[in-house]
């Protein structure tokens, strides 16, 4: 069954064509910008792998799709995007007010979607929302400081967006009837495979092609991003007490020309490699040991596959 | 016993000294400058008058506290406001990003509060949450509108202040185990005393005695606020035909002192007494309906009192 089809069909018969209109217009907006729905379908693929009837989870999969819809509402706001997955971001399409306003109410519809679930699902929830906000703090505090190890950096990220993966996977876990062994298992799929993911995208967008990536690279380099590849750039380049960061002064292709060049001399692409590796393979490895028929985990594991593997 | 002490002993056990300090501190700061805590209080009273135990009720209590000071962080970003409860509000003493994530997390904090209790309690204020946004929404979308009626009017401020006295009553209803029908007649006396809460706040923003009201009057004519008086007194001037709007070019005191004049020929603070104390029957009325020992209601009969016989 095609879960993302199943997603879109339910998130649009949720019907924001309701009163206040200013409130509600931008959250469909916001909603049908799509993207891969990717969270949602880790909620409908944990509770299929445990025997469960997706039937079940599928407000827990919307209220995780608006959630995420939510964060990235605030989140532009906070960074003051332009664009998001090719279109105006709600507070440039509308104003601040209208994306900090319509935001809250996705939260709440999020938590309305779930309010007929048991409070194990809740629970899992709120822990997840307030490690998301608390991830979303550190990058920000992030910012504002000369050095950053890459331990604080994958302690953030894991917060700021692999724990939705985790909770993603475990509340369709929970809706199945899972052993709280398993949910814990698949929830560490989860934040192993967000880990995985948010350096892969680190590093394609360093050395990705841009014609599959689908965005011109090095837009990390010219916003001085602290990302994993800079903060192990600057830690390998501080063991060997050499090859020092290029100017600062450096602007546009040739800032990201030298950058990139730098960070391949010291062996950081490789390095990042390694770390996808390693956390692909702790996600693998949890997902190995939960069980239930192998059948089951198919849909999972293609999925990681996919992830783990895009094109660099 | 001491509700106000009781609550405020609660907040300050939550314990908000934790990582990251930028996401926390704000909080902490939000949740100290006091306040009547009227709305915790009413969750405590509802609780107690259906004879249950108002321990079980303090995290009911403590969320819709949380719940409603996440409003007023959000809610004075979208304003501007520079000043609450007599200190800088959290987007002026931080910044606006500061006061949309930490506002974010107290609604996480709130919803978490909660996530022991009865679906039931759950429902309640998932319902009461989404109103409060719409009449926000409503609020934000008259400024720019060129009339209102006072029917409008009266439907935004029941969603964006009363429907959370409601709530608020109807979940210490629950969790003291009230009938449905018991829990409807509460929330629609924390429904009417809003509203006439709401009025007479308007009422003594035009009319009050500074020294007992806290504040200069005046301020909502200067800043050609669309409260119930001017909605009446347009009314009433559309109406009979003449006693037009005192000059939309004057400023300052002259303002005030012919607007203030204004109302006064047309009979408005009249009328806003009338609506006042409508309201404040509603509610008495519901009260008295309720089937629990009399003597169970008096401290809610005191607050009513206390509420809505503020010194014009």
């Amino acid at each position: 069954m095609d879960y993302s089809a199943l997603i879109d069909e339910a998130l649009h018969s949720l019907d924001w064509h309701k009163e206040p209109i200013g409130l509600y217009a931008p959250i469909e907006y916001a909603l049908q910008t799509g993207g891969k729905r990717l969270r949602p379908q880790l909620v409908l693929m944990a509770t299929n792998m445990f025997g469960g009837n997706i039937k079940n989870a599928l407000n827990a999969a919307l209220a995780i799709e608006v959630f995420h819809n939510f964060t990235l509402l605030h989140d532009d706001v906070m960074d003051n995007a332009p664009i998001r997955r090719g279109k105006p971001t709600v507070h440039k399409r509308w104003n601040a007010n209208t994306a900090i306003l319509s935001g809250d109410q996705m939260m709440i519809e999020a938590y309305t979607l779930l309010q007929d679930y048991p409070k194990e699902v809740w629970k899992v929830f709120n822990l997840m929302a307030r490690e998301i906000c608390e991830g979303q703090q550190k990058d920000m505090d992030f910012e504002n400081r000369a050095s950053v190890s890459t331990d604080e950096y994958i302690d953030m990220i894991r917060q700021k967006t692999s724990v939705l993966l985790g909770a993603a996977l475990q509340i369709g876990a929970i809706i199945a009837g899972a052993t709280e062994d398993n949910q814990k298992k698949v929830y560490n799929v989860g934040v192993n495979l967000g880990l995985a993911f948010q350096i892969q995208d680190d590093l394609l967008d360093c050395f990705g092609d841009p014609d599959t990536f689908g965005k011109q690279t090095g837009g990390d380099i010219l916003e001085n991003k602290k990302t994993w590849l800079l903060l192990t750039a600057q830690k390998l380049a501080a063991d060997a007490k050499k090859e020092n960061m290029p100017s600062p002064a450096l602007t546009g292709n040739e800032k990201i020309r030298q950058t990139l060049a730098w960070y391949r001399r010291l062996g950081v692409p490789e390095k990042a490699q390694e770390a996808i590796q390693e956390y692909t393979n702790r996600a693998l490895q949890q997902l190995a040991e939960i069980e239930v028929p192998e059948e089951k985990k198919k849909p999972l594991l293609a999925l990681t596959a996919k992830l783990t593997n895009r094109v660099v």
